[in-house]
């Protein structure tokens, strides 16, 4: 049983946080910092993208230090990404700031950039953000830290649940932003989690890779990767249940379920809030011969850009979404292929195609479109999130750094 | 010495063309008809998209049964993909009237479409407009076949060279049509070669190959691959020279460059007529470990929407591709990446930034944009023509079939 709860990062106990401004942007809060009020486990998935920014760099540095951390302490507006040595210590700069204000040693805290990359960071605004953030912790702060981690989002995207592991009640909090450069294959965007499970680091480093890959990783925007993709979650145990010491421990599945849970929630706010999206689309693969094959099936047609501008035109073109399966590089036949949008089926068996289009325009006008392909030739599934490719995607990030 | 001259597929001796509207589309041409007038080698690639369409099927049977071709019959509007069985028989019917009309084997004639996908072809209009080709084919028809292959094609076309072979001054012609669906990795959309140059069929296949490799599988407008992609290539020798019998006959050089020249020149057109492009844009990787990192390299970047926005937004953003770079699968260090718009140095070693943004928005403020990419990690390079990402793009695609 997983109930979901309002709040966000500060919903499960022991932890508190802070968003403020601090002049990287202009007018924004630009600065979120969470804190735990014990060494809580930690587990992180960094970028596949192989230009990682320096954070993420001094992180992974961070985690084999110590893997229990007290704080995370997140800029928005400037990424640190492709800044070189200056870039690194501008990070490790940030986090001895951290330690020193939160008086905490250095190895505890974690440090996350989001923004324009190839800029220096603005350093003396950054050092004051932090020392005023440390000022700012409130058990309910955590929406206005999820709300100095945004960039081109248009909403705060937190949301908490409860689950029961080892017959204590248990509660996981979680923050994300988006919302362009999203694609698969890989700890996609910043996304942050919290939770007063009592679980071992390791496990809790399973059971973080096991759920990105169901979550943030079966989303995509626009196909690119960036610099700075991370998610963290901290686990301090104030909830009090058994430790969660391997993957065989009963507690482990309820635990798993529910971040699971929390970072697919999590991955559709950041899809429904694409840059320029007007409309949520659920793509599902069936049929394919294993789930890798549906993966990559899924994925290529959630990455086509004629697929996506059909769909913002609300235009049943069945043809493109084939001709993006005949694209991914997985063995299928095309005559066995089943496409249905909604519950409209549009093309059967042997090319046939018998619907109408206006019950075709019924379901493509809708804000959330679920197309499932199902290609008859196993029992492979996947299920991936995307949006349109609307003209707004294009105004956006033709001016992004301007 | 290759030699750049007007007229497309019927400049080469021996060979007629005819371009006609048939009633496929509303108004503009759309049956294109290619003679030569003896049996002339054939080479062809085609898409490697795992949904071929229809003509595609059957022109791989007909090229196992003879290696020498007489005619090409080519519709726009509609691509008969997708199309099952009553496309096969279709496309077997085109090719049926195309040899009884012309007095032709069947085994001598190949068929080709392009336009919507999972549409039955009107062929009864399409008997008809087979008749009326043949009936105006004419030595000077090339820009009206030319003409005839267009869908969202804003402008014809079409080029011809002249090189000389074993001593003797033979003539290639093409024709070729895009401009969305444009992928690398396969012969990309279509385009129709004649020569009157004289060569074995094995021999041009090997050629038609390579020079493919290093032009249509180096453009990319959207990263989509398409069901009927084709390029085809006739040879009927009544240029004279000694037949290249082999690759290392003298001969097969200079005719190598000029079919390479050629196809470089319509890739390129392509590009240019892309779907909503305003801009065209070369991207050169050099430095790489091996040419097939950099092909890849590349590709990346020609495919990324952030790339391609920015340059649509004239937008200096230099980081999008450095991320791009890091996400194409191939071992280099960030450090040492250089980047140049044009000739204006905009990242160099170390991450150092030293560039006005006065000249990086002279660079990008024109309509035909080098940028430069040197990973400083050995000596593989290559080069990718692509257009950038524009609200029109979004436009068009989202109501093609409407």
């Amino acid at each position: 049983m997983i109930e979901e709860c309002p709040g966000g990062v500060t919903a499960p106990g022991g932890f508190s946080a802070a968003g403020v401004f601090c002049g990287i942007k202009r007018v924004k809060k630009d600065l979120s910092m969470v804190l735990s009020d014990s060494p809580a486990a930690c587990a992180a998935v960094f970028t596949a993208n192989q230009v990682p920014a320096a954070p993420l760099l001094v992180d992974k540095l961070q985690l084999r230090r110590s893997a229990f951390i007290r704080a995370l302490v997140v800029n928005s507006g400037n990424a640190n990404a492709c800044t070189g040595e200056r870039g690194m210590g501008d990070a490790w700069t940030m986090i001895k700031t951290a330690a020193d204000v939160l008086d905490l040693e250095e190895a505890q805290v974690l440090v996350s950039s989001t923004g324009v990359i190839g800029q220096y960071l603005p350093m003396d605004r950054i050092v004051r953000g932090i020392t005023d953030a440390a000022g700012q912790l409130r058990r309910d702060g955590g929406t206005a830290a999820a709300e100095a981690i945004m960039t081109t989002d248009t909403f705060v995207k937190e949301l908490a649940v409860k689950a029961v592991v080892n017959g204590v009640s248990v509660t996981l909090g979680g923050m994300a932003k988006g919302s362009g450069m999203i694609a698969p294959n890989m700890a996609t965007m910043l996304a942050f989690v919290t939770t007063d499970a009592a679980i071992d680091p390791a496990v809790l480093q399973v059971a973080l890779k096991s759920a990105v890959d169901r979550s943030f990783n079966r989303i995509t925007v626009d196909g690119d990767t960036s610099t700075n993709d991370m998610v963290v979650v901290l686990a301090n145990g104030k909830a009090g249940n058994p430790e969660i010491a391997t993957v065989s421990n009963p507690g482990y599945v309820p635990f798993l379920q529910a971040l699971q849970h929390l970072l697919v929630r999590l991955s559709k706010m950041i899809v429904v809030d694409g840059e320029g999206a007007t409309k949520f689309v659920e793509i599902t693969v069936r049929g394919a011969s294993t789930d890798a094959d549906a993966v990559r099936a899924a994925r290529t047609i959630a990455n086509s850009n004629l697929v996506k501008t059909a769909i913002h035109g609300e235009d049943a073109n069945w043809g493109r979404i084939l001709a993006a399966v005949g694209n991914a590089g997985i063995p299928f036949v095309p005559e066995a292929v089943e496409i249905t949008f909604g519950t409209v089926p549009i093309l059967k068996r042997n090319y046939t195609i018998d619907f109408s289009e206006e019950d075709a325009k019924r379901v493509l006008s809708g804000k959330e479109i679920t197309i499932t392909v199902d290609l008859n030739a196993g029992g492979g599934t996947a299920t991936f999130w995307t949006c349109d490719l609307s003209k707004e995607y294009v105004a956006i990030n033709a001016n992004y750094r301007t």
